[in-house]
């Protein structure tokens, strides 16, 4: 059980972090998550980190990381589930996750991936 | 980073498995995955082993049991996700998981649970 799962529903990619990931396991993801895109046209993903307790730079530049290569591959990336503890470390460790957009959980997040996309129907239509 | 977390989308629960989970954890996940379904009042829980690779009697008895819990609470149970080598094992050991559902991924998960949600109205329409 070395790799985190990606989850499919409709065009939205669910992960949800559980294990504390090491170098290889974070390389594995970012692979099987571009691979996941590319694979079924997602147009978004959703992280999920409810469990993730203790977050370092590691796992910022982690979430920013796969956030850009979902961005070049045209999905937009939602981080659920963060904990206030974690949103407190993260700003104190300088990292705001700029370019991640976030949702206080996974239903919140879904509906931000479809607002956002009702949004640039529009205004491809205009 | 030792609870499973549980995930809720709509009136669906989703609660992907994976780690090595103990006695202690399944204990833990039995009662989160029972709370969860009490105060979202979930009708259908959706339990994700894709990256189960090894299963035995103890995971076997578990998934059996959370089943049952939900059945208690009035929320079906879907396991999605399986690899075949998991299929192959589980019937070996004589677990053929009588009363959990089974589907191929998390999107015919949730298509099954609408699908039995779609009967039972139609069902008590009658």
């Amino acid at each position: 059980m070395d790799r985190v799962p990606v989850l499919k529903l409709g065009d939205v990619l669910i992960v949800s972090i559980q294990v504390d990931l090491q170098d290889q396991g974070v390389l594995a993801l970012q692979e099987d998550l571009a691979d996941a895109v590319v694979a079924t046209g997602a147009r978004g993903v959703i992280i999920d980190i409810t469990a993730v307790e203790i977050v370092d730079s590691f796992i910022g530049r982690m979430l920013a990381t796969i956030a850009s290569i979902s961005r070049m591959l045209d999905a937009e990336t939602v981080v659920v589930g963060m904990r206030p503890a974690v949103a407190i470390t993260l700003v104190e460790l300088g990292l705001s996750l700029g370019g991640v957009r976030t949702a206080l959980n996974l239903e919140k997040g879904v509906a931000l991936l479809n607002s956002s996309e009702d949004t640039q129907i529009a205004a491809a239509a205009r």
